[in-house]
């Protein structure tokens, strides 16, 4: 550790004093707490998972969130967050930790304990996070499925991934406003969606009211949809030990999809199967159920037989981990 | 996630199925178990912890090893750990995580969580431990140091800096052997010693076992020695609002520390001041305490009086927290 970085400690430990909150006194933290913990890690690379020379304030919101979108799938409430970040040495390291501190005040997270280094070569952030288990509920596990239960989405997904290809094509994000590509010129409608896509893509909203809600539940099973709707979906039913059908007309997708998959030469299916980082709960409920929140929709059916089909009867189609990039590979 | 990383980790998930211990099926481990947790996290950085080209499996028993010296600080008895990694493609994965799955094993810490993603440039591995206050125990805390106690030091420091140097001037280790640059030509005893300092470095032993004894008694001021002992012993102090008396001729050091600073021109000082990466525990005891180890060695004394003390009356300096380099420059 640097003389560099033992005064940014102490700057975020002054900073953390003052939220009543000092737990980085320690080599370890040391929680005397007694709960059900449920415990994530998540990590953001740049150049992998968020573009090079994005706002560092951003890269820490999102950082916090897609690790604590783990915590909603599992119903848990925020509690603890532990950062190591490597940084290089111009990068700036407090508006990152500003970031971070915002979005751990804005989901109840208690920054515990990290670890700081020097990188050579670009930024790269991990975060731990510890939830609560709620007071009168359970754990939302992906084995909780059942043959015959409904398949549920909380939120359109797709959004995220045209987000990621808007940026891709040149977008830009300061933390406020988006920034289209200017060669993008449509009426202001579609705009609003383009933008509203990278927003969704660098500043995720992680779906802890939603798992709360579910967890008061009996038996839900729940997964974040991170890695895209079919190999998260095809992981739920691999720890269930079922199969779904999946009714491609019922997936939720967000306004300017199609128009905004058109223009840039995208699969608009490829986006909603396959995009991923949408962090939207997709969670089951017993035949009958609903949920209480008016966002999610029902998208299919889990099945006793194995295998996740997309479409109904003899147009159905087995739809492989991979998404339709790969299924339409399989099929030509 | 790619498909490999996929594969990874149902490999990964096979083998400690086979240890009788799976938590990797949901999206975050969920916890069970009433306890008081110590929580502690850490990452290794290519070219800048450990050298460029580090057998994958001694990079990873050093991940674990360093991690648990915070547990070892704290007293605490491992018990889990979350394990995140950032790889380059052609990178020997199953030998890393075999390296981690070894240490984890030898310390009884189950690896319950952890994300991977491919690495544009160089390995970044970060790993979060979680570990268990001991019945009957206390936490060892910093901030437990009152003036009069005893200061301890739980083995020789500056063994693991020489290493360091060593691995910089061409050594190189295996994970079994080691090998010293070619042109230290020097009697069979110093290069043991030598070949022992590169172990040291590369493969530390976290004192998990003196952390335990010592978190029996009432009350222990503890920190393991990561960044050297001059700041190191500076953060206790300050945790505890005191100073220290330090004897320069009881800093016990390993067998060749003189002959090979000599031979690589470095002062013996810097490496037993402000070396580090010892994780050795430095602790504070009741002025007539003593540890029940036969390896720790009393090297000081708290005081009243703040700032940290080398040497004995008139011939005494005050040490900096950055140890005796700045010291050196501050004197002429």
């Amino acid at each position: 550790m640097s003389a560099g970085e033992d005064q940014l400690i102490g700057w975020l430990r002054r900073r953390l004093q003052r939220l009543g909150s000092d737990l980085l006194g320690d080599d370890a933290a040391l929680l005397e707490e007694r709960a059900d913990w449920a415990i994530s890690v998540d990590q953001q690379i740049e150049g992998v998972h968020f573009p090079p020379g994005l706002d560092p304030g951003v890269a820490g919101r999102r950082l916090v969130s897609v690790c604590l979108s783990d915590l909603a799938a599992s119903g848990a409430e925020p509690a603890y967050g532990f950062l190591t970040v490597a940084l290089p040495r111009r990068y700036d390291a407090k508006r990152l930790l500003t970031g971070v501190l915002t979005a751990c005040r804005r989901y109840g997270v208690t920054l515990a304990g990290g670890d700081t280094a020097s990188a050579p070569r670009g930024v790269s952030l991990t975060m731990t996070v510890l939830g609560r288990r709620r007071p009168r509920c359970r754990w939302l596990r992906r084995s909780h499925g059942r043959p015959g239960d409904g398949l549920w989405l909380g939120g359109p997904v797709g959004e995220s991934a045209l987000g990621r290809h808007l940026l891709a094509a040149g977008a830009s994000f300061d933390g406020r406003s988006v920034t289209l590509p200017r060669r993008h010129r449509a009426p202001e409608r579609w705009l609003r969606y383009g933008r509203r896509a990278v927003r969704r893509h660098l500043d995720p909203r992680p779906q802890l009211e939603l798992g709360g809600t579910l967890a008061r539940r009996r038996r839900v099973a729940a997964v974040d949809i991170s890695d895209g709707l079919a190999i998260d979906l095809h992981r739920l039913c691999r720890e269930s030990g079922v199969g779904a059908d999946l009714e491609r007309e019922a997936i939720p997708v967000s306004g300017g999809l199609e128009y905004w998959a058109s223009a840039l030469e995208i699969d608009p299916d490829q986006l909603m199967l396959a995009g991923g980082e949408d962090y939207v709960l997709l969670f089951t409920l017993p035949p009958r159920g609903r949920p209480a929140d008016a966002a999610s929709r029902r998208i299919g059916t889990l099945t006793e037989r194995p295998g996740v089909r997309l479409g109904a009867g003899d147009e159905a189609v087995l739809l492989p981990p991979r998404g339709w990039d790969h299924l339409a590979k399989d099929r030509t």
